[in-house]
């Protein structure tokens, strides 16, 4: 008979704790040290156990942080209108945006094309994090016509919100176009910023929403870190 | 001044090649063999080349068969009919099925909720790998009430469709009620499975589709590979 190894039984026995419920999905489980002290182990035997649950997909380590329980993945409607607030919110997640970079800039050949706007022609780029319950689930850029919305950039600035910001620039409503999807793995960059493990998995979508009259008011791409988000389409 | 080691000027050329058109998607590039003679270097040479082809995404290794050129991600609309075959040809591309396993079973209880079945009712259950232009792009496990389609399993080991055999079980029409997406990365048996890199990103949708009443008639599983498949909703 082979005999359990030590740092098996421990991830065993959180592994347990965490599917009954003890500690439940987002929760902060006990750091090295308090684990070592708990199971009278060394903190290698721990760090080899809570090694073992992020290989199942059990937790998830953030930097600096501590290690988490993975949350189940959040609903993300694609419906007619997708509005990351609203979505979030519908799902029982605190929604938050982080802002990386705001810029007005020629667009390239595809962000004009998607838009309808002359070859050339500015575009106001909108780069951020998108958080649920304070943990990233996805990256985004969005890119905007610059002459049609002048103020955009202070706007979203202000405002956090797309819907928000094209309210402002006169545009009350906008509906979904077209979504096209496809799964990619994190660069390094992407991880560092999500939080994941570089080549962990991603659903990106490239978006088009267009105002009442049909013209293209956002052209967006979206990385959704691959464990935490669902999209879901409804017919 | 560094020298261009020889491996990466062949790359680069082949590179070039494939930039101007000279081998195609979806063309097989010459053996390693041929290659060794036409550059005039060892096979290691040639080998180390066309890895940084395939790390760069331009090519992609097929077991016993040879080194293609990627082919474009073919689009694959999810709108209210999703048919495979039908996918396919709209794309251009030449749609082929191969049945893995066909087997009847107790469904489990994710299966029979999303049927609307009873639980523990028989479901039959047809799994396979789906190709565009003899290259696997999917792997699939369609599940279907047992009781109501009794012959399905044969039906569908002869017509290869899933259209065809609900047709044959008296469903003249469906169409898709949900299909919910999420990333994944492959496993080492899909990677076999698709040909494909273990790691490599996967979509993964699952998706139910409903008679004309509203029944459910087939819950689906697909697994996308990542590279070969844009999923694309237009509203």
């Amino acid at each position: 008979m082979t005999r359990t190894p030590v740092w098996r039984a421990i991830a065993s026995t959180l592994t347990n704790e965490i599917a009954d419920g003890h500690y439940r999905s987002g929760d902060k489980l006990p750091t090295e040290a308090e684990l070592s002290s708990r199971f009278g182990v060394n903190r290698h035997t721990v760090r080899r156990a809570l090694a073992e649950l992020a290989d199942q997909g059990l937790t998830h380590a953030r930097r600096g942080a501590g290690v988490f329980v993975m949350a189940d993945p959040t609903d993300y409607p694609i419906g007619k209108r997708v509005r990351f607030h609203q979505n979030l919110l519908a799902a029982g997640r605190m929604p938050d945006r982080r802002i990386l970079t705001l810029q007005t800039r020629p667009g390239d050949a595809e962000e004009t094309a998607a838009l309808a706007l002359p070859v050339g022609a500015q575009v106001s780029v909108y780069e951020g994090l998108s958080l649920a319950d304070n943990s990233p689930v996805a990256l985004f850029r969005s890119v905007f016509p610059a002459q049609r919305f002048p103020t955009i950039l202070t706007d979203l600035e202000q405002l956090l919100s797309v819907t928000a910001a094209l309210e402002r620039g006169g545009v009350a409503d906008y509906t979904r176009v077209s979504t096209r999807l496809t799964a990619k793995t994190a660069s390094a960059t992407q991880a560092l910023q999500l939080g994941i493990a570089e080549g962990a998995p991603i659903l990106r979508t490239v978006s088009v929403n267009a105002d009442p009259d049909g013209k293209p008011v956002e052209y967006g791409h979206t990385w959704f870190v691959g464990d935490r988000i669902t999209l879901v389409i409804e017919s």
